[in-house]
C-alpha cells in the first residue's frame, strides 16, 4: 500500500480481513504516523478507530523497500503527490507487478489518469493495471457499513483475483474491464461534487440538485463514450453510484469545499480551512486541459473551472449554467 | 385544479404567476379549507406561507361546477382518493378537455396509471392526456427555489402549450412524449424512496444508498422498457432526477415512512404518526399486481412489498436484497 490517508487506511482494513497481516506492506511518508502505527496499531490521523495489526517491519517510508516485497502495488496517495511519492522508483522495480490505482485522480501537469501515467512513464503494461472504484467513503468502511467496490482491469481474471482480497463481510465486489471509464468517472464525480456544494452554498435546493446530478451523469457518459467507447452501463454503481455518494454524502470533502466557495470563501481560504485535499479542485483544471482534445460538451465542468480558476462569480456562473441544464 | 394538498397548492402558485388568478378554478374537498382560503388567501394545511389570490367564486367543493369552467383539468389528489373525488363526474363532462395528471400514482384496485384510468373509464383520448413530472418538492416551490418540470403528452404541441402556463422565474419546463414512462417512473420512485428509508432506518450507510439508487434506476429502466419501449434517456431529470430528489431529500415523506419501518414501527403505527399519505405504500402493492403481467426483474420493489404487505422482517429482507444488487 502506497499512502497513509483515510482511503489507504480503509483498504488496509479490508485486506487485513482477508490476508494475514504479515502479507501486507505499507508505505507512508510521515514518520510520526509510522512510529504511532508501530507502537499503537492505529493510524493517528485517519480512521483512528480502526485497529491495524501490520507487523512493524512491514511499515516503512522507504518506498523502494516496500515495492520490492509486493505483487500488487496499490497507489493510494492524492494524485497531486503521486509523482513526488514515486521519485526513486524505476520501471524495472515495477516489472511483473500489478499496479492498482485507488487514487481516483489525474496526475497534474501530465493530465493523465493513473493507468495512462503508469503505462507511459513506468512501462507498466495496460494488462497489469487495475482500478478500485465504487461508491465507498472510507469513514463507512471503518464503521463496517456494507459497501460495494468495482475492480476494473482489461484482464478480467486479474480483476477477479484481486477482488477476492477485498471481499469481506461488509465489502462486496464487482469486476469490470473498463479501466479508463471507471477512472475518468471517478475523477469527474469529484468535480460534480464541488458543483453540488457550490449550488448548495449559493442557496439552490434539493429540486435543483437532482437536476444537476442527472445532468452530471449524462456529462460523464458523454465524456467516457468519447474517450473510450466500449459497451458499458453508466447507471452501474461504479459510475452513477460513485457520483451519488460523493455528491450527496455528508462525508464528501469535495462537496464541503464547494459549499464554502458557494458561500463566498475564496479558493485559498476554503483550502486553508479544510484539513484534506479536495481532489475536485485539481480535477477541474486537469479535465479542462484533457477536454481540449476531446471537446465534449461539459457545461457543469466548465462552470466549476470558471469559478475556481477564472475567478468568475459562483452566482452568475451557476445562473448561466441553469439555462443549459434540463 | 382538483385537489388541495401541498403539490396542488404549489402548482396553483405557479399558475398564478402566469394566468390572471381569475382564470384558475380550484376544487378542494375540505370545506373548512375553502372557507379559510376565501377569507385569508392562504391554504391552512399546506404551504401556508404562500399567498393565493384566487377569486372566491372560483373555489368550490362542487367538482362538476369546477370542471365545467376549465380547459385543463389538473388531477392532483392522492391516487387512492381519485375515484372517490371523481364520483359524479361523467365522461361527457370531460369531453374536449385536456386531463393533466399531477398525481404520480396508480389507481388502487384498477392498478392503472392515471392516463390509462382516465382513458379507460372516462373515454379521454390518450392525445388529451398530460403528465406533470420532474424533481420538484412542493415545499421548495413555495420557497421559489429553482426547479425543473417535465410536461409529457403524446401530442408535443399540447405539452408545449401547457408547459408555458407553468414556466416562471423559478420553474423551468421541458416537454416529452413519454406519458407512460414518466408516470410509471414517478410511481416507482416512491417505492425506492421507501426502500431507501427502510435501509437508513436499519443502519445502512451512504455507500449502500448509492448502490441501492443506482440499482433502482436500472429497475425503473427495465420496467418502462417492458411496458412502453420507446427511445428515452432514463438519466433525464423526469426519471433519474425525480428518483434522486425523492430518495435523498429530507422533504420526502416516502423516505420518512420507510425510515420508521426500518426502525421497527409497524406499517399501521408509522401511518398514524405521519400526517401525510406515503404514496409509495400503495404503489408497492399496485406495482406488485401490475408486474405480474410484465414479469420484470424488480428485486427492490419485491423486497419493499414483502416488508410492507407480507410482514417480512426489514432486516432479513434487505440482507437478502443486498445479494442481488451490484
Amino acid at each position: 500500500m502506497i499512502g497513509g490517508g483515510s482511503w489507504a487506511t480503509a483498504v488496509i482494513k479490508m485486506l487485513s480481513d482477508n490476508l494475514t497481516e504479515k502479507e501486507i506492506y505499507w508505505w507512508l511518508r510521515d514518520t510520526a504516523s509510522i512510529a504511532h502505527l508501530k507502537q499503537y496499531k492505529h493510524n493517528p490521523k485517519y480512521l483512528s478507530s480502526v485497529e491495524l495489526r501490520i507487523p512493524e517491519d512491514n511499515i516503512s517510508n522507504d518506498i523502494c523497500h516496500i515495492i520490492k516485497q509486493a505483487d500488487y502495488i496499490i497507489l493510494n496517495v492524492p494524485a497531486a503527490f503521486l509523482k513526488e511519492s514515486l521519485s526513486g522508483v524505476t520501471p524495472e522495480m515495477l516489472a511483473g507487478k500489478k499496479i492498482v490505482s485507488a487514487i481516483k485522480g489525474i496526475v497534474p501537469d501530465e493530465n493523465q489518469i493513473i493507468g495512462e501515467f503508469m503505462n507511459d512513464k513506468f512501462n507498466v503494461p495496460l494488462d497489469d493495471i487495475l482500478v478500485i472504484s465504487g461508491p465507498c467513503h472510507a469513514e463507512e468502511v471503518a464503521l463496517e457499513k456494507l459497501s460495494y467496490l468495482t475492480i476494473a482491469s482489461i484482464n478480467l481474471e486479474t480483476a477477479g483475483s484481486f477482488s477476492k482480497l477485498l471481499n469481506t463481510r461488509y465489502i462486496k465486489t464487482n469486476i469490470s474491464d473498463d479501466i479508463f471509464g471507471t477512472e475518468y468517472a471517478a475523477v469527474l464525480k469529484n468535480i460534480y461534487a464541488v458543483a453540488s456544494g457550490i449550488c448548495h452554498g449559493i442557496g439552490y435546493g434539493d429540486n435543483f440538485q437532482a437536476v444537476l446530478i442527472s445532468n452530471a451523469i449524462r456529462e460523464i457518459n458523454r465524456f467516457v463514450e468519447a474517450v473510450h467507447p466500449i459497451s458499458r452501463d453508466i447507471k452501474e454503481s461504479a459510475y452513477l453510484g460513485d457520483l451519488l455518494v460523493t455528491a450527496y454524502s455528508q462525508f464528501s470533502r469535495n462537496r464541503t469545499f464547494g459549499n464554502m466557495i458557494g458561500k463566498g470563501y475564496t479558493v485559498k481560504s476554503a483550502q486553508l480551512e479544510m484539513n484534506m485535499i479536495a481532489e475536485g479542485y485539481y480535477a477541474a483544471s486537469c479535465m479542462h486541459v484533457v477536454n481540449k482534445k476531446y471537446k465534449v460538451e461539459m457545461p457543469i465542468c466548465r462552470a466549476v473551472y470558471a469559478i475556481l480558476y477564472e475567478r468568475h462569480s459562483p452566482q452568475i456562473e451557476m445562473a448561466l449554467l441553469t439555462e443549459q441544464l434540463n
